[in-house]
């Protein structure tokens, strides 16, 4: 029987961790794992950017919308976006000329529910 | 009149700013505040204490609390405590040998509101 190696980490995302840190002790593997999901936040573009997605028409955003708030170049704000990406917070998808990006509320319900009352 | 210098940064930390990250464009000024308050918490190390802080017994926890559960040397922890305390998501006071920390709510709530759904 194959195990499900993929599912440990969909859980994760989905936000089994963790209970609000002012609650509970975090583990070590949970504090490692929600540092590099703060640290993707843990800047003005990005957090602008994924501010920008969220609140988009519809709840997702070209690349076109999103440029021209910044005075940055675009592969610099492509570069925003990949770390976003990466970290699960957004997910995208080409369509024609351009990528739509929207945000992955899995991801962002789980720094919601870290820093809960 | 003396203008209440002081007033603005108390609001803000009182959790004045700002909407759920998803529901609308943070501002360029917001932006940059926040990601200095999870530059802060971005950290395994300072994520740690700030849980085992908020859930010691009576809301707080002595320094001599805190050690036992790193490798790290006392200096270290120092540091990290004070990375907490400069950015406001903590304070503390000496009492005898010890400093007792404890988490600074508004600040905490300021980041639940701001990844809140």
């Amino acid at each position: 029987m194959a195990l499900p190696l993929v599912s440990r980490g969909k859980d994760a995302q989905a936000g089994a961790c963790c209970a609000p840190i002012a609650r509970q002790p975090l583990s070590e593997g949970d504090a490692t794992e929600l540092a590099v999901l703060l640290k993707a936040v843990a800047d003005p573009v990005r957090l602008r950017l994924l501010s920008m997605i969220g609140s988009h028409a519809g709840g997702e955003a070209c690349v076109c919308d999103l440029t021209d708030a910044f005075e940055l170049t675009a592969p610099t704000i492509s570069h925003h976006l990949k770390v976003l990406r990466t970290a699960g917070l957004i997910d995208g998808e080409r369509r024609g000329t351009w990528v739509y990006y929207w945000i992955v509320p899995e991801t962002v319900n789980r720094l919601g529910a870290l820093f809960a009352r």
